[in-house]
C-alpha cells in the first residue's frame, strides 16, 4: 500500500501522522463552540459536523458527528465505518471535484483543541505481553515462577476503571494510597513513590455482543485503536494486589491518544502473533494476523527541558491480540458495549531498551537509568513529562496516533483539603 | 422509630416489606408503557412520573421520574432526596388531604413488571467480610495464612463489570469458560460446574466526587442499598484468579434487587462495625454506626418445587462498611459517578448455617448440604432459582427490599451457536 494522495497539501508529507491513508477519528472544538466530531488531514483537521450538515456525507438518517464522541457513529456498525472512510477518501484525494465544497470545512489543527474521542463505557486492562509478564513475574516472584500458570493459555485481563480514562494531555495527580514496604512493620497513607508508566495499546469495541463471540468476530467488531499509558502506582499494588488484584494502584489515571486509528487503516500493518509455546485452546486460537506491526516508543521529558526516549518497541511483541482478548472476556456471557476500551497490557521487547514501564527499565528501583540530561529516574519524578508514540508504516506514509501524554503533578499536601 | 401509618392500607400491615417508613425507588411499567419512576406502599406503586406531571411533588425545575432510571433524580443531590422523602410522607400518611389526588396514581405492584432501578456506569466489588475471607482463605490456602496480610487494613475490593448487573428475575445462563482443575495436566474450555452465589448488600452513589473523600462524606453519598448476588463460578476463578484477580467468573450476572431501600429509610437501623482487630489507618477509621441491622437470607428452590432457606445471615457481619468502602476507592484520584454501584462482599456469619456462599456452606464442595426435599448441593443446579432476601425489623414494621433472585439454565450446548 502507498500513499494515496490528497488535494490537502500537509498530507502529502512524508512525515505526517495523518496522511489521507489514515483518517483518524477524534473529537475537538475551537474557541467556545461545542466538541464534534472531526478526522485528522495532514495539519488540518476535517469539521465533520459541518460536512454533515452541508450535506457532503449522510452515513445515517439523523446527524452523528455533532456529538461530541464518537460512539454514535460506531454504532452504525462495520458498514457504515467503511461508507465513511470510502467517502472521505473520495472527497479528500487528489483530483476530487468536492475540494471547493469541503475546502471551507477544515480548520488547523494547531488552532483546536481535542477531547475524549468517546465515551469508555468500562475500560479493561490485560496482561498479555509475554517480556512484560515475565519481567514482572522475575521481580516479584523469581525467574522460575515468572509466568502464572495459566498465562500462556488465557488473556488475562482484569476489569479497570473507565471513570478514570483521559486525553492527551491531561495533567496527572501523584496519587496518595495506602503502602507498606517490605520491611515496614505496618502499613501508612502517603504520596506513592514510585509511580509508572506502561505502555499499551488501547482496543475500542465498535459493535456490541451480547454472549460468548469467536476470535474472527471479536476481531471485526473491533472499531479501532489507540496508545494507552496506563498510570500504576507500584507500592500501592504492591501492597494491594493480592489476591484480587490490581485497584486503586491503576486508578488514578489511564492516559489515551487523541485520536483513534481505525482498524481499516491499520489494515496493511496486520502481523502475526509470536509463535504460540504452548496450543490455545480452540475459542482462542489464531485465525489470521491481528496484531500490527506499529512502532511505539516512551520518552520522558524532566521538567527542566529535554527529552529522552527511554524505550522503543513494537505492538508485534504482544502474545495476545485484542481480538483474543476480547473473544475471552466474552465467554462467561458478559454483554460488551460500543465504546468499551481493552489495553492490551505493557508492550516490552525482550531488551533492556525496549521494555515498556519504568518498573521493568529500573529493575524495580534496583538499575536507575541515565537520561539525556544526565539525571536517573528508577520511577517518575514530579513535573516530568511521559509520553508515548506510535507509528505504523507504510512505502512513502506513516499511520500515527497523535500525541500520548501527560505531566505529572506533586501529590497533593492533603488529599482531603477541599 | 414506629410504624408511620398511611392512607394506603396494605402498607400498614406488620408484614409488608414497604410501609411508608421504607418508600423504596423503583422502576415499573404497566402493558406497553414505558418504564418510569416509582415507589413501593404496601402492595402498590406510587407511580412518580404521574405525580410530577399532575403536579404533586416538584424536585426540580425539569421532570426527572418520566426517565427509566433513578439517575436523573439522584444527581439532584441530598437535599432533594430529604426533600422528595418529605412531600411523599406528606402525601401518603393517614390523614392527608392529598389522598383524593394522588390515589389516581397508585398501582397494583402485582401488575406492573420491574426493571432495573438505574443505570450502573460502574461496578466495584468488595471482599469485607471477615467470615468469608477466612473461610475461602482457609480454604484456598490453608487455616494459617487464611487472612491475606492487607486484609486488616484495608477494603480489598476490585472492579466488576457493570454490564453484567441485572435485575431480581432475569434468568442467568450458567456459563462456559476455562477450567483448569487441580489434578488435570491441562486446561479445558466447559460450562462451569461449581457454580455459585454471593450473598451480598449493593451501596448505591448518589453524588459524584472528583478525588479523595472522608468516610463520612462516602457515607453522606450513599443514596441507598439493594440487595446484591454476585454470581461466581468458582472453577474459572480458581485457574484465572492469579495474579490480577477474579475476571470471567464474576462477569455472568450479578443481580440486585428491583427496590433501592434508601439511606434515610434505613437511618434507624444503623449500626456500629465489628471491634477493629487492628487499629485502621486515620483515612479509613470509622466516625459513627455505618452498618446497617438488616436481616438476609439465601433461599434455594430447586426445579421440582420446595423452597429450602440455605442460610440465615445479618449485614452487621461486615469489617467494613460501604462508606469506608467507597472512601478507599477515591484515595488514588478516581472519580466516582451517580448510580456506581459497590457490592458488599459476601456476608456470612460465624457459622456454618450463616454462610453467604455454597463455596462455604458445602466446605468447596466436601461437604455437601441437604435441602428440605431431602436433594443435597455442594454448587448450584441446572433449574435451581436462588434468592436472597433482606429486612431492617423496626417496631411493629419491618423495611424490606423486594426480591432479589435468579433461575440458572442449563449451560448453551455449544457457546458459539448463533
Amino acid at each position: 500500500m502507498s500513499l494515496i494522495r490528497s488535494w490537502v497539501a500537509s498530507a502529502n508529507a512524508e512525515t505526517t501522522p495523518f496522511p489521507l491513508n489514515n483518517l483518524p477519528c477524534g473529537v475537538f472544538s475551537l474557541g467556545d463552540d461545542d466538541p464534534r466530531c472531526g478526522v485528522a488531514i495532514g495539519d488540518m483537521i476535517l469539521d465533520l459536523r459541518a460536512v454533515e450538515a452541508a450535506g457532503l456525507i449522510a452515513v445515517s438518517d439523523a446527524p452523528v458527528f455533532a456529538q461530541p464522541v464518537w460512539n454514535g457513529f460506531m454504532a452504525l456498525g462495520r458498514l457504515a465505518w467503511a461508507d465513511l472512510r470510502d467517502k472521505l477518501t473520495a472527497l479528500l484525494a487528489e483530483g476530487s471535484n468536492a475540494q471547493t465544497d469541503v475546502e471551507p470545512h477544515l480548520v488547523a489543527a494547531a488552532d483546536a483543541v481535542l477531547h475524549m474521542p468517546l465515551h469508555v463505557p468500562e475500560y479493561t486492562d490485560f496482561y498479555a505481553g509475554l517480556h512484560h509478564a515475565s519481567n514482572v513475574g522475575t521481580m516479584f516472584r523469581g525467574a522460575e515462577n515468572a509466568l502464572p500458570p495459566n498465562w500462556l493459555h488465557v488473556p488475562i485481563g482484569y476489569n479497570g476503571r473507565a471513570s478514570s480514562v483521559v486525553v492527551s494531555g491531561t495533567h496527572v495527580r501523584r496519587p496518595w494510597g495506602q503502602i507498606k514496604g517490605p520491611t515496614d512493620d505496618k502499613p501508612r497513607f502517603a504520596p506513592s513513590a514510585r509511580f509508572d508508566i506502561e505502555l499499551e495499546m488501547g482496543a475500542i469495541v465498535g459493535t456490541a455482543s451480547n454472549g460468548p463471540i469467536t476470535v474472527q468476530e471479536a476481531f471485526d467488531n473491533i472499531f479501532g485503536y489507540v496508545l494507552l499509558n496506563d498510570w500504576s502506582a507500584r507500592d500501592i499494588q504492591a501492597w494491594e494486589y493480592q489476591p484480587l488484584g490490581p485497584f486503586q494502584s491503576k486508578a488514578t489515571a489511564t492516559t489515551i491518544s487523541p485520536w483513534i486509528v481505525t482498524a481499516a487503516a491499520l489494515e496493511p500493518f496486520r502481523h502475526d502473533a509470536p509463535e504460540r509455546q504452548v496450543e490455545l485452546l480452540d475459542h482462542l486460537k489464531d485465525c489470521g494476523p491481528m496484531l500490527y506491526d506499529i512502532d511505539l516508543a516512551v520518552t520522558l521529558t524532566p521538567e527542566t527541558g529535554q527529552t529522552s526516549t527511554i524505550a522503543r518497541t513494537n505492538y508485534t511483541q504482544m502474545y495476545y491480540s485484542a481480538a483474543q482478548q476480547l473473544a475471552h472476556h466474552t465467554t462467561a456471557g458478559s454483554p460488551m458495549t460500543v465504546g468499551d476500551l481493552l489495553g492490551s497490557g505493557t508492550i516490552s521487547g525482550p531488551e533492556k531498551g525496549e521494555r515498556g514501564s519504568l518498573l521493568e527499565l529500573s529493575w524495580g528501583g534496583k538499575e536507575p537509568f541515565t537520561l539525556e540530561t544526565g539525571e536517573t529516574r528508577s520511577f517518575i519524578e514530579d513535573g516530568d513529562t511521559l509520553a508515548l508514540t506510535g507509528h505504523a508504516r507504510g512505502d512513502g506514509y506513516i499511520i500515527g496516533f497523535g500525541p500520548c501524554n501527560g505531566t505529572v503533578l506533586p501529590a497533593l499536601p492533603d488529599p482531603y483539603a477541599r
